[in-house]
């Protein structure tokens, strides 16, 4: 089963996925903690390019590279994951790609639908869990942590409010479960491993 | 004027490019040369990573990541100089990833044109120079310079002689011309400055 957790910065996506992994792997799955962009040796190195201030890139470029990471990230570690029956749990996906260079950049959604789909070869998430909450409360707790901010953290609140309202929008299929991410953390992951557990039944039988 | 020189590894593209040049900034013209992957300073950190032997790459991540240096070069580089009015001899552009990821890795044609084609936004060169020669006669001349080869140079004769029959099939449009790329340099030179001063009569007229 291939889970995605997407939501914006500072919205506790890292902090979950690690309760998450610990949740199933004591239910007696094995589980394989990823992420986006990265995953692979490739993958962290577009990353490190991607979030670094040094460099100035266009929407489109943003959009190319994430793919291109996603690419060899879907080929060389998502696929043989799934395929040995492991649970994928997935630090961001194409979701992230409509949000940020979509909704937030103004790249055409119709373009970065195509281009994600070549990318992922029409692989889709059979969860995905948004972590929402007021860009407020996100971009305080971004400030309140003692790392710099990367280039896209450093983004105005105006791009990240855009951006949580392309994760809403995004939200409204049945695959797509909205947790609101300003609940106690004990109380959210609770309510994400019901969903996961869920699932899980559902695809079993 | 947008003018892109094609070809294998070992063709000859930079010495034709740097007479080029020199022929038509002799005639008065303001030029701009340029590379892909590459031609912006993200586009040469992706160029780095692309051609290194370090990291495995899938054919689908090499796709996107010239794509990724393509959207930027373009934005940044090519469609400002060609408004101001410039010529860009461009070194490799689109029909270099058809001919590489699509003849010569396999990936399907039609996936790739789409995403060059967002990467371009639809801008195509008015005119393409293919240099083609026989694969062992490039091969030769890799195999006597003093430079280690990249990670594409030391693919084998079989990938090269694909990537060429798709170059040649990719020429068969009037802004394409095959020049002989095994002719003398000089003689190369006179033909390439002739179709290029040819195509500029015809955007001025």
């Amino acid at each position: 089963m291939f889970v995605v957790l997407e939501g914006i910065e500072g919205s506790g996506k890292t902090t979950l996925l690690g309760g998450l992994e610990e949740g199933l792997r004591e239910d007696g799955h094995a589980v394989v903690v990823t992420r986006e962009p990265g995953g692979s040796r490739i993958g962290e190195a577009i990353r490190e390019l991607f979030l670094s201030h040094s460099v100035a890139l266009e929407p489109l470029t943003e959009a190319f590279l994430v793919n291109a990471a996603r690419a060899q990230h879907v080929a060389e570690v998502i696929r043989p994951a799934l395929a040995a029956g492991r649970i994928v749990l997935c630090d961001r996906f194409v979701d992230s790609t409509l949000a940020y260079q979509g909704y937030g950049r103004g790249v055409d959604l119709h373009q970065l639908h195509a281009i994600c789909e070549v990318a992922t070869g029409g692989l889709e998430p059979d969860l995905v869990l948004v972590m929402d909450m007021p860009v407020s409360v996100a971009s305080a707790r971004l400030h309140g942590r003692l790392e710099m901010m990367d280039r896209i953290e450093s983004e105005n609140d105006g791009f990240h409010a855009r951006v949580r309202q392309g994760f809403l929008a995004l939200a409204l299929t049945p695959r797509h479960r909205v947790l609101d991410a300003t609940l106690p953390e004990k109380r959210l992951l609770d309510l994400a491993l019901h969903e996961v557990r869920k699932q899980l039944s559902i695809e079993i039988s």
